[in-house]
């Protein structure tokens, strides 16, 4: 870190609060366990165009904190490696990332600052849960039903211009709250859908050793956008960006969801034997990879 | 994440011993306090030029490790999020981190995969301190003597071509058993030196708000170095990329330090009433800014 660097690390310091003096920023104990997680960012692929800075710190925190929520934690503590191409951006970056934080109740503690031919942001979080209670991906047992919370597609919706779906692209809001509700209902297997709904379930049925078997026809879809019918479904089964959660519960504990009074709740499908993700017709579902925003 | 990528996290997974499936790494809860520390890195400015992807690996660990050291903390875990234009070099990157964990008792469970059109590594280090127990930059006092431990200027040696100094550059040890003896020795401030010793000093008067005053002939340099007397002092001074520490401790506990059987202890000067750096002399020291290899 050179002189510069030293001086805009002092002005971040007086935007999060924190001292940043230190090689390291500490943290007490926690009353039950940490989860952590690491998002790398950058320009070309991560941001599109037309983002603005303060949208860019928003995200890059906002990224980790939804993998936070999709364990079921409380977020805690948040670091920011930022790496730019110049440094007047970095201050509204800062900003962006700070009001994420003090929107989830997360506390930015630091992090690192860098010169770099492409804007590149790598966020690392901090959650708090129960020790054992961490929603993990291989939970999900046969006869689970399979939930998904928000409506998929709709930040790739506004990433083909619909500009009603924008804010959903610019300004993700992690499902926290939504997240800590599931785990309190029961659910046993929990991820966020940011790769996409179709890759997101072979995840969580690798993991689990598990078929999900999907009814399609009680996926929801965007609606309201002017795009054609089969767009809509592409945009539900493999558009990427949303911050959306998909869990699995017992029939048992369905209820317990309704108590929870989340919005957007929607169950598409049940676990069962087998492996990969089918129809209720018992076709295979061709999964598309999701690699940003390019593909 | 697309396909390619996912069958990449699943080879990390299975070099690593870690899982690698959910959207978090879960971390039970610590003893004493966690620290935690992020340092970015990439290919122009910090991987100099014939270093081998297995040395870029173990440098990204070895970075954040030295941070974790310079507290006195006993490194835990160690997340690295790796952007890289070519999917073939991940691995060697890995497999030096994991190898550089291993050595210093880190657990390396996790991060994140992206492509980039350079190489771009940032590095998450948690490591474990007794509650309230961290040697932080602040807590120099007036009359505490002004140790290093290391000879700096070494890793910038290598650099300019001294052979016999690459490993410095090329594989830094950080000081970890040093930083928890000098923990244990009472120590009351440190920081490692990886931005060059000047300006090390000067960081840690300001977090101290007191002035270092140098006895600039105690100040160790390269030796068996093919350089002008000049430039190795200019190395010693300003020369970035070592992992030494920078400790002050009072005149009643450096006897505890012999005991401790650490190796290449120097001391350098005293802390006094002011601020900034000053030699014996009384005459303020030029304070070069550092900008990783570039300057």
């Amino acid at each position: 870190m050179n002189e510069d660097e030293r001086a805009l690390s002092s002005q971040i310091a007086s935007i999060i609060g924190e001292e940043c003096g230190d090689d390291c920023a500490i943290i007490p104990p926690p009353s039950g366990e940490f989860v952590i997680s690491t998002d790398m960012l950058h320009e070309t692929t991560d941001f599109p165009k037309g983002m603005t800075n303060w949208q860019i710190g928003w995200m890059s925190a906002a990224v980790t904190i939804s993998d936070l929520a999709a364990m079921g934690s409380t977020p805690r503590y948040l670091l920011l490696a930022i790496g730019t191409d110049n440094p007047d951006r970095v201050m509204d970056i800062v900003r962006g990332a700070h009001d994420c934080c003090t929107r989830y109740g997360v506390r930015y503690i630091g992090g690192d600052l860098d010169a770099h031919t492409e804007c590149t942001i790598v966020s690392t979080g901090i959650g708090e849960v129960a020790c054992g209670s961490a929603v993990r991906r291989s939970g999900a047992r046969i006869g689970d039903r399979i939930g998904i919370v928000g409506i998929p597609g709709r930040a790739e919706a506004g990433l083909l211009g619909c500009c009603e779906f924008l804010q959903y692209l610019l300004e993700p809001k992690p499902l926290v709250a939504e997240g800590q509700a599931l785990l309190h209902a029961g659910a046993t297997a929990m991820m966020d859908i940011s790769d996409g709904l179709m890759i997101s379930l072979l995840d969580l049925a690798k993991a689990s050793s598990i078929c999900c078997t999907i009814d399609l026809d009680l996926i929801p879809q965007v609606s309201g956008a002017s795009l054609p019918e089969k767009q809509c479904r592409d945009l539900a089964w493999y558009g990427g960006g949303d911050f959306g959660l998909l869990f699995t519960i017992p029939p048992s504990h369905i209820d317990n969801i309704a108590k929870k009074d989340i919005n957007e709740v929607f169950f598409i499908g049940e676990i069962c034997t087998g492996e990969g993700v089918v129809s209720s017709c018992g076709d295979q579902i061709h999964i598309r990879g999701y690699s940003h925003f390019s593909s």
